[in-house]
């Protein structure tokens, strides 16, 4: 873009001429970013809501686009269409690389100011290395789509390089899949992949059989799903391993190279590595100085505003906050909405003349759903707890629910459907040019894009 | 991949221990391809289907793609998914760069020799720029998903840059939306990036008005749709403008760069450029040392064989072939099908100790259908045309019939209703790193992959 698209060009909200209301800044468009908007309805307020995608995201089924069950589109919508009913939020496409508190602004791209009086920051988290960024080109972690394209792409490749590997070693190497952290997201890898090399890929395969995959998941702590009680644990790691899945305890991965994973005193060959692990904050605590955790969360305070800065409200995975029992607010998305629920009623209670502290916000936990596979999950509601065939069905049916609009719920059930009665799954598709990814041991042969002409 | 991986990698088909049968190679998993691979079917013979992509793409819907209201997933198909009840099939994943006819070997990858007794081109086209290859990164074509995301990221980014310009002259370089060509995808493409501008995206900006969005059909020939009856293209042009398209009939551009285009005298100021022009066939003729003609296509004799070579058919975009009017059969899906099924004919009829020459290919059109715009669409059926209303539907159903397996007929048929009704397209979605193509007009600031944490 030019270099000369300035503050003027950031609207102020509003149509022109309206008086000047209230303007709230909200950068992010996940959970948390997007629930704030949507409790804001009605308020005297103009919002800019930024973000550097075009599109939210529904996260907790992002692993099944990376695992070739649904196509971007069913997890992600263009937020301006999330908002065409709301005259009064102006979306912007953009970088937000730093704050202005002094002067209340929010900079774009290094270069436009976007002033507020209100500012919410739910910017996220990105994976992160525990300090080896070197690790990334080689485990890819999991938070966009193009990250979920980019596993989907290279998982794939993985089984058509094999299939025309004649190399036993490498060949076991190719079809070597190795899952570094053992949470929700890893366990919902592992599993759906062990599913995949055993439902769906045997009968596609002439030359290697799609079973011999290995599916290993390697976690530095002593048992998968450990925010879970520990019989699902326990019952989790039971069905992993039921469906061929290695769960590896207790070691830590010490290296990732283009040949594999060293973890404890183990080395292991592996041409896919995806990673699951640490997560780092996004630079929000950065930009306004704020105290932040190792992780780079901001700790806010117990009205979710950051500590001198009343009109600088944090949420979601970026900042670090406890929860009544004394543990911090898990990074799932009911916490960010819970979150972004409270600040939009903050912000109401103020513009309607409340004086005095904001309220605490108070996080209320509702549940934890993980899928293991086909057909199996697990579910903490606290006061009962679910496993097996009857959870599957209850995480599938509330994760269609959460999904936004009717076609989004009818193309997944319908995707969902064909992979359970056909074993198909429909989104199996190698996207995205060479140049893209940057995977060091990507063939030469098995370029799809990049390449132009040939075929 | 490792530079090792050689011929004896490659399976020469059928199952370990059989007898050796008759091996077909096909090269190219498009419509012609496909057909002769299905049409094999029950024949004495193994085959191996070779494409360096690992999906087949309904080339007819490619556009709908690339105008956000079609998912990649919708219409494209994992081969080896499509050939999984067919254990005779070998399918690879592997880029062709020559044939050694002595041997009868075709070369994949430059090391690997896949060896034939029969061999079957279907390799296609590929856009071309009349010898400016140099347009390309300014006017992106339109044959494979790549290509399809791509536009679909520039036309989304260009409104999204144009929200947030200010000079005005900037903004209605962005907003102008330039299509090169106006044959069938041309007219599909213009019409739709209308529908869009007009229709869908209205309510989702704040500060500009996508109506004002103007699109440029530019066409060197005197009428657009040129294959079409004159009243025909008479009908497709006022339609087209009444959708709000600019037609410039027999002017040949010129020039193309990151500013717009130049041509006949015109110059046009744009951001977007897309090119539906011309085509250059893929290098097979090279590989055969083939006549060809000045696209590149292959001068097949009537049987579909390559001179001196009766054991090599070519079929599809990648030959040229007069059809029973004398004119050129033409580079569309039903005649490659056609071609497909009349080699698979002939490989049958050779093997079931037919002699003599093999039979003739004829070709019978059986219609020309295009969409214009929102119900509206024309059809040449020979014996009956038809426009607008009626044709659309007959359009429409047509295309959901000849798409593959009742997911993707259901998922296609969800999508466009919404489009009908909701004026929604879904797959209004940004992804691609930058780096993946080169766009020289990017915005720093609107990057959505490549830039990773941040937001």
């Amino acid at each position: 873009m030019p270099d000369d698209v300035h503050a003027e060009a950031i609207p102020e909200g509003g149509p022109a001429g309206a008086v000047r209301r209230h303007r709230v800044v909200v950068v992010g468009s996940g959970f948390g970013g997007l629930e704030t908007v949507q409790r804001l309805a009605g308020a005297p307020v103009d919002i800019t809501l930024v973000d550097q995608r075009n599109h939210h995201i529904f996260q907790p089924l992002l692993y099944q686009v990376a695992t070739a069950s649904l196509a971007t589109s069913e997890i992600a919508w263009p937020i301006r269409s999330l908002m065409r009913g709301r005259p009064e939020v102006t979306t912007l496409l953009a970088t937000v690389t730093g704050v202005d508190m002094a002067a209340r602004q929010v900079l774009l791209d290094g270069e436009a100011r976007l002033p507020y009086d209100t500012l919410v920051l739910a910017t996220g988290v990105r994976h992160a290395y525990f300090g080896h960024p070197e690790w990334e080109p080689f485990a890819p972690g999991l938070k966009t789509l193009e990250d979920a394209t980019r596993i989907r792409r290279r998982i794939l490749l993985a089984f058509e390089q094999a299939e025309r590997e004649t190399d036993r070693r490498r060949q076991d190497a190719l079809l070597t899949f190795i899952v570094v952290g053992a949470g929700p997201t890893g366990v919902e890898l592992a599993g759906t992949i062990a599913d995949m090399a055993r439902d769906t890929l045997p009968p596609d395969f002439r030359n290697i059989d799609t079973h011999r995959a290995r599916v290993v998941l390697i976690e530095a702590g002593p048992r998968v799903l450990a925010g879970y009680p520990e019989d699902l644990s326990a019952y989790a790691q039971r069905s992993l391993e039921r469906l061929g899945v290695e769960v590896e305890l207790g070691r830590a991965v010490s290296a990732c190279t283009a040949e594999g994973v060293v973890y404890g005193d183990r080395r292991l060959e592996a041409r896919t590595i995806i990673w699951a692990a640490g997560v780092r904050a996004s630079p929000a605590a950065e930009w306004l100085g704020a105290p932040a955790d190792r992780a780079g969360r901001i700790q806010v305070l117990p009205d979710l505003t950051v500590p001198g800065h009343p009109e600088i409200f944090a949420i979601g995975d970026t900042v670090t906050i406890a929860g009544p029992d004394g543990k911090p607010v898990p990074g799932i998305a009911p916490a960010a909405k819970q979150e972004g629920r409270h600040v939009a009623g903050t912000i109401k209670a103020r513009l309607g003349g409340a004086a005095g502290p904001s309220a605490a916000f108070r996080y209320r936990h509702q549940g934890s759903l993980a899928q293991i596979g086909k057909k199996l999950a697990v579910i903490d509601f606290g006061w009962i707890k679910l496993r097996g065939a009857l959870a599957w069905w209850i995480w599938g049916i509330a994760h269609i629910y959460f999904l936004i609009g009717v076609r989004a719920r009818l193309s997944v059930a319908i995707n969902w459907l064909w992979i359970h009665i056909r074993n198909q799954r429909s989104a199996r598709l190698i996207t995205q040019g060479r140049g893209a990814e940057g995977l060091p041991e990507t063939s030469g042969s098995s370029g799809s894009a990049g390449a132009p002409p040939a075929l």
